[in-house]
């Protein structure tokens, strides 16, 4: 266990800064921002140097929040223009020294981070108008043109030196895994035997070639480079759907949480937000979390809302889950199994649900809120811990909350004859479209793979279910009786808790995901996963692996049998 | 290296067989055979005991080598039953010692052998309309189930013993990775709280429950087990398509290899086919594959077929191919570079090609033949080995032969002005649309995914092509001037020879898989790659990893920290 003092923590905002600046002059005008990648050296968050603008957890934690903060606080803000404020360099990629350093828990927790950021800028095009273009004024290796790939466009300047390149194949025998190899072939629509070529190219390519390929969508010379990429940046502001959004942003405000850990709370480790409460238990590797409901009247205009703001439940709740979740993943790493309560009134959330859903149609802030609360969620799919949902008396979920419950591995319902009315689950609008998964079905369709009309079906249902309705509705996994429930829930999380974690992981990936795939759960199925196994292999990671020897004389040496 | 007397052989045949016997008593009427897995404790390839029917790569070479058998000898058979002869065990599954003790290549090359041989059943049911039950008289456990899985429909003997069970993970912290996890929420569509409950459950689940949860079709009492799934299986003969192929079947003939090894071919490993000529050569860990064109005119009806049988070149030659590869596959891990070249008459391939499509439109053995390719070509592209195509002066890349060069990581071509006529390309029916990919994608859709409408262009061009004209096609990586060829095909090969076999590997089936997902490519993508990982892992394979303690008092020791 990490100590509460040594852990990583995941809020920032603009003026904590480090590693990126965010430029907002002139935005008013242009809706263009610049996020400018000015890497410092000595403060990455371990003992290594950021050489190259290369980038650690510490810098992508940055880039997360300014994309978070764009869409809430600067709606003037249209079109994003990545850029690098080095010399000959716009970003060398995730730091080797740190790779090379880390344990391979961290290693794939953290590039699971670097992809949800990069999969967030995406997002904020397609969902948000915001557009991103890469200006590639150095070159552009690893992690840095992987974060390229990410944008709408990439523009690579042409002095001789700046150049777009993947060399972690055969400088470090680890893959491109932030995205690169599948946005390659499947964004970019790079030829595969282009892609092959690209990839074993330590140097990179870059001029009339690199545009051929389709690796960077033009190549401009120097002395035009940062006018030309300007105006294409204003044009993309321009022609983007949300020069509509109206009015202030929302200041994201800090979350207050309290932590406390000893004798006072059970040897425990809680974390107290004002609707989430997550509680680790070192010694069961149990994490529980508690999501509370609703205790004020959701907003009814878009006025209501902006004095709401951050509290709004919808807002506030899951931007709490989203920080304990991260918490978890990263400070917590033995923790094996994560249990799900709610307390509240469901009534509530779903009312909650229903407003936002109203607004969200209408105003911009109220659709970044939804969107929210779909990007958090998707990253409950993704984390690498088992998820059991115990539903009994009090909790409350119901649409948004209950997600959480359709993202578990299980679900219990207390079934108790006496409390029926206690013990309730319920949908909302919430359950039918605004909360996708990262394969583009809604977890109710992803449950129903068999009956797809059985989704469908439900939608009409507003009525809160008691336990027997909701187990034959097919929303819960098992319905211990109120006798029964106390131990059946105890050894479930007991034997779960004991099985071999890695073992885990690659189950839950596999059947959390059945159905289509998208980009994103390529990323997170093949690619990631292929990457994870590469990170275990002495050919990278060994004594003599490519990785551990990088920047040594010696070469690496490899088991040459192919797996 | 493994020496030549001690490789792993994929060639056999019924009479031969170990471990399963092909009972075709009745079929003539019935149309049912029945594949019964009764395998040999002490006939295993290695040093293990294979106790409780469960299997090694030698069991499934017999499985293999069987249902490719139904498809050409006995076109009566519409339906296969697969069922125990032992007492109260269908199948345990990959055997535990087996895994335990082999490296982690011949693993990860066992599981994707065991994996194309499911996919094969199924491809025999979906292309052939040879329909499959799992009759489970017994326990069908793991690898048993999956067995089960990959069948069309699966019956459960209800006897108080017999259980369907995916133990992998509680018992052996590894996956149910021969398909298992993905067939559960893709093809039967378990839902997925369901199969996680049921794959942390190492006794497994039978009865109701087993028929609720979708894992199987039917449980059905002893007394009337044997009958009820032989009326089953007749019924699905009976409304086969497959009814409709007439008699007699092609006996498939041995493939008479001739190898070579030692000073009089250079230190080399020659495997001779009559068309295919597969050279290794250890020290440079590359091999050449050679494919020769046709030496004699098409069959023009299905008579004429007959009798060319065996001889004709669409099928000797890709009989020939498969063997090699899988000789590649497993005898050779070492090899990380696929050199393919070609000789012959571009034009009689395209013929053949043409007389192919004809007679497969209307004749059973045709098709067979046509689909035999189709898989052959599979097994190129899941092979975990770099692939470089060579085109030069007397190559026959055309049509079928094509594919090969498509399949390919890269394709070089010989740019010559003064023996422009002797290098060529061409294109036939079958780049468009008879040999999909795993992906359902043609290879030539695969390399144009960013003009779907480039293969639709091509469909058209019937000329055999110059280097130029291939280039400007997109059919050609590189294409060297002949004063630079030897230069800078050398020099590929070295290079890439070079690379980390690992990174290579996850690198080849990224870049080689853009576009849609399915079935089959989620198990090789997906979940092929966790199970790698957990290969890899301690928790699994280190020394008090749960599969090396497989069967010992002590228990499992686990590093809890979750990746």
């Amino acid at each position: 266990m990490i100590k509460v003092m040594d852990a990583i923590r995941f809020e920032t905002s603009p003026e904590r800064y480090k590693h990126w600046r965010l430029e907002l002059s002139g935005a008013e005008t242009t809706g263009v921002a610049r996020l400018v990648m000015d890497v410092k050296e000595d403060q990455g968050l371990g003992e290594y140097v950021l050489k190259q603008n290369s980038y650690d957890l510490g810098v992508d934690i940055e880039l997360a929040d300014a994309i978070q903060r764009i869409r809430f606080e600067h709606p003037e803000v249209r079109a994003i223009v990545f850029t690098s404020a080095k010399d000959r360099i716009f970003c060398s990629g995730a730091n080797i020294y740190m790779l090379g350093t880390s344990s391979h828990a961290f290693k794939v927790n953290f590039c699971k981070f670097t992809n949800e950021t990069r999969l967030h800028l995406e997002e904020a095009s397609a969902a948000s108008g915001i557009r991103s273009i890469a200006a590639l004024n150095g070159v552009a290796a690893g992690g840095g043109y992987e974060l390229a790939l990410a944008c709408d466009e990439i523009y690579l300047q042409e002095d001789g030196n700046s150049a777009v390149s993947l060399p972690e194949c055969p400088l470090l025998a680890v893959l491109p895994g932030t995205g690169g190899l599948t946005r390659l072939v499947d964004k970019r629509k790079v030829r595969r035997d282009h892609a092959d070529v690209f990839c074993t190219v330590a140097e990179g390519i870059k001029g009339k070639r690199a545009k051929e390929w389709r690796l960077v969508d033009d190549v401009i010379a120097k002395s035009r480079f940062d006018a030309a990429t300007s105006k294409r940046a204003e044009e993309l502001a321009k022609a983007s759907p949300r020069a509509q959004a109206k009015g202030p942003g929302l200041p994201l405000a800090p979350l207050e949480v309290q932590r406390s850990i000893g004798e006072n709370v059970g040897d425990r480790i809680v974390s107290q937000y004002r609707y989430v409460t997550l509680t680790i238990d070192p010694k069961k590797r149990v994490a529980e979390l508690e999501v509370r409901g609703p205790d004020h009247e959701p907003p009814k205009s878009g006025d209501e809302l902006r004095k709401l703001g951050n509290g709004w439940w919808a807002l506030r709740a899951f931007r709490e889950l989203e920080d304990a979740l991260l918490d978890l993943r990263f400070n917590f790493l033995e923790v094996g199994l994560l249990v799900v309560r709610s307390r509240g009134d469901g009534g509530k959330v779903v009312a909650h649900d229903k407003a936002l859903a109203a607004l969200a149609a209408q105003d911009w802030l109220a659709n970044e809120i939804a969107l929210l609360q779909r990007r958090v969620l998707k990253r409950v799919d993704v984390t690498s811990r088992s998820i059991f949902t115990l539903v009994d008396e009090g909790s409350c979920f119901a649409g948004s909350v209950l997600e959480l419950a359709l993202a578990s591995d299980r679900v219990y319902m207390k079934d108790d004859e006496d409390h029926e009315d206690a013990i309730r689950l319920a949908l909302s609008p919430a359950n039918f479209g605004a909360l996708p998964m990262g394969n583009g079905l809604t977890r109710l369709q992803s449950r129903f793979l068999n009956e797809p009309e059985r989704a469908e079906e439900l939608r009409g249902h507003e009525a809160p279910m008691t336990t027997q309705e909701a187990l034959k509705a097919g929303l819960v996994t098992i319905a211990p009786d109120a006798i029964d429930w106390d131990d059946e829930v105890r050894v479930a999380i007991e034997e779960r808790a004991a099985m071999s974690p890695d073992a885990m992981t690659g189950m839950e990936a596999s059947l959390r995901y059945g159905g289509p795939e998208t980009l994103e759960t390529k990323i997170f199925g093949r690619l990631s996963a292929w990457q994870n196994w590469i990170f275990t292999r002495p050919n990278a990671t060994g004594q003599k692996g490519a990785l551990t020897m990088y920047g040594q004389p010696e070469r690496a040496e490899f088991d040459w049998r192919r797996a």
